[in-house]
Parts: C-alpha cells; structure tokens; sequence
C-alpha cells in the first residue's frame, strides 16, 4: 500500500474509523456499506470514501468494505504493527491515571518503563511498569528503543525533559503538558493534548450566541 | 457580534487563536498583521482572515490586529465570560490530576464540586472543591447551576453517570472515559477527550510508510 501526503484533518480520522470499525467487528459486522458506516461516524458516504483513496483501493462498488480487512489495513496504515514503545515521564496523578488505566497496547505501544524525581515512588511499579529515576533516562535511552516519551511532568519540567528525550532519539512526545515545544530541526514529532482547547470547544459549544 | 453557523474546524482553531493571542499579550505584543499571527500558528493569513471572518469585522486593512481586542472577542465567543460552572465525577487519579492542576478559571468555569464513591474521599477536600458522595448529584444539580459535567470515572460508569447529568440539566458533558455517550435528543453536548486517538496520530506521524 503506497503512502502520498495525507491532510491532517484526514490523519485526525483515521483512529476514528479504527474506533468504529472495531465497534462493528467486535458486534459481528462483516461488511458496511460507505453510507452506512458514514451514518455512524456522522460522514458523508463520498467523505469516507475519499479518505480512504489517499491511501489505495478499499471495498468494492456494491459490495462495501469488508469490515475486518479494512480494520486491519488502517491499523496498518496507523503504525499499530511497528511494535512502537513508549516510556512515561513523571509519575503523578495524571501519569498515574495512564499507567494504571490507559490501555498502551490496544493503540500497537508497550509501555517499558517510567522515570520520576521522587525518592518514594523509584523502584516500585505501576501495573508491572517499573519507576526509574530520571538521571538513568540517558542510559535506558541509549540501551532501549523507545519511539515515544510521554510527558507527564510539571509544566516548568516540560522543555529540558523534551530536550533530554530529544537527545536520546525518541521519535516523537506525547504531550500533556500545557507548554508548547520548540523541536528545532530534530524531526521528532510532538502530539499535544491540550484539555484546555478541548474545554474551551465545549464552552462555545454550550454558550449562548453573545 | 453575530454568531452564524461556524464550521467545527473553526471552532477547534478558535481556542488555539485565543491561546496564541494570550501568549501575544503577555508578551507585550499590541498588533499583530495577518500573517506574522498565521505564522506563528502554522495558517495562512487568508485562512485567519477566514476564520475570524464568521464572527464579524475584526482587524483593519495595513493596520492588523489589536492583540488584546481581538483577544478579548475570541474569550466572548467561546463563552468565557458566561460564568460557567462544573462537577466533576469520579476522584481517580485523573479526577484528581484535572482537580488539583488543571486550571478551570483559565476557561472560564468554576469547579465547585467533586463526587465519588469511596468513603475514603467523601467529606474531603481537593484543591479547595469538596468531594460529595454520588447520592447527592441529583440534589446538588437541582440546587445549583451546573453547565458541564466533567466524566473521570470507569468506563463501566460512564453511561448511567452520563444520564444522571443530562436529568440534571447540565448542558454539556466533558468524557474522559473512552466509552461513546448517546446524548438521544436532550441537546447536551458532549466532548470527548479520546487518548487513543490522539496516541494513534502521533503512531500514524512516527510511523515509515508500510
């Protein structure tokens, strides 16, 4: 399957479709119409089906996609098989929350390890993912390939940890920080998840028209 | 300001323009062309010119923006100045992560409650919000305004807790949880914070080409 240059608002969907293509698998579904799986996701039919071109040739006229193979070419498409890793800076109650509830594996990542400042929380573990402290990040990043740091850490934290992670050749961070990061020249991708943004969307969602 | 039907791109891009116009500001910054603020947002200046476009005339031909004016629009837009409140339900790690860092004011919204069902944090306080035990929802949302429902609890609580808002009368609900809410025909609005499909863009962004 070639790969051109796809729009970001169309990357943006892609884990839509695999959310929903596995809803639908996982209830027995074995094939779709674009209309209807447009229907479920709230996409118009022609929408969907020029989504999926920029990536080659899925499902068949009159027939539909086949739910399970086109699953699986997105989650191709995704990066799920490239047996990604990541590794979780700062173990507070958000890095916490990740560690204990967020399920690393079912989006292709494993989780290896976790680094802290704090004396009380170096050498324990959280769901089977061991604390390090943050001086032996260099080291286990030299020793392990890690694709993706995530940064839990507090905001002042934020840019000499991406720094070190950086340096360490981490191909991208996972940013839950409300800093912004400056990546220079590095390639290394940043993914921002900014509660802020997504608050303020539902306020003018709710809000009435001044 | 009149506010017609606005494009759910436009709204996502709104919270970012409010976010660069604030660092703007702080900065020092008074005006501000077109172009130099698509720059810094990685837009063009036509597509700002677009943007703001929808909520009326802003900025002058060879003058530019005024940063804090034009700040100041946008925070009306998006309802930040609308005296918004929220609860939040469940105390978890995330719970207690939104609660003890996440700057609700900066939004906009008050939290002024917490529920939960552990007799461990009942009665107790997180960053001044009390934690109510969950019985008292139905009386508290009878008793006070509450515009947003903010969901940290497990999955498996997520639907009943959603509907116990919507009878409540919130008008919008902030899902944490990974499980899709049918808000039927009760017109509240709900945002979803999807960790995995944030996780899986950045695997798509780091990603070689299959």
């Amino acid at each position: 399957m070639k790969k051109q240059k796809v729009s970001s608002a169309v990357i943006r969907r892609l884990p839509r479709y695999y959310r929903h293509l596995t809803d639908l698998y996982l209830a027995g579904v074995v094939r779709i119409s674009s209309s209807a799986l447009g229907k479920s996701m709230n996409l118009t039919a022609s929408q969907i089906r020029q989504d999926l071109s920029c990536f080659g040739e899925f499902g068949q006229q009159g027939y539909g996609y086949n739910v399970e193979s086109l699953r699986d070419e997105i989650a191709e498409i995704l990066g799920m098989n490239q047996k990604h890793t990541a590794v979780i800076l700062g173990v507070g109650n958000l890095g916490r929350a990740l560690m204990e509830n967020f399920h690393f594996d079912r989006s292709g990542f494993t989780l290896t390890a976790a680094f802290d400042v704090d004396p009380n929380l170096i050498g324990k573990s959280v769901s089977d993912v061991q604390v390090h402290p943050v001086e032996e990040l260099e080291r286990y990043l030299r020793e392990t390939s890690v694709s993706v740091g995530v940064l839990t850490v507090p905001r002042a934290a934020a840019a000499p940890m991406s720094e070190r992670l950086v340096a360490g050749g981490v191909k991208g961070i996972w940013n839950f920080t409300n800093a912004e990061l400056d990546m220079g020249r590095s390639g290394v991708v940043v993914e921002n998840v900014h509660f802020a943004d997504s608050l303020l969307a539902l306020s003018y969602m709710i809000s009435e028209a001044p």
